[in-house]
């Protein structure tokens, strides 16, 4: 199986943790050596393991925050 | 191949678009008739076909929503 090469670049925020450990974050993380992207995933104890996801451009980002700030939350 | 059941129940807003049409979209979707979550992801015009995203609950969406606030974007 071929391998993912990432590298977590900086760690910007936890938001949430299940009973297991498992950390719902929001980091800036390079893929295959590649210009890092907003990531929001939930990760097992340590980063060992990663699990679902999605990756977000900085726009990206930008227009989630609008959106949230513009819902009644 | 077992089918996942789903519903779209509200959509809340747009995050992109890519050349090819696809969406990244807030949605509160539900599963397999369970309660509705959050729901970030790409989408295929029309929302027939799912990429990949990832679910939030109401609290997850809040943390979210106070961290990207506290970011500098």
């Amino acid at each position: 199986m071929a391998e993912i090469k990432y590298e977590i670049k900086e760690e910007l925020g936890l938001i949430s943790e299940s009973a297991k450990g498992w950390k719902k974050e929001l980091n800036l993380v390079s893929w295959n050596d590649k210009e890092p992207k907003y990531d929001l995933r939930d990760w097992a104890p340590g980063h060992e393991k990663m699990g679902k996801g999605i990756t977000l451009s900085l726009e990206e980002l930008r227009e989630l925050k609008k959106l949230l700030n513009a819902l009644d939350l």
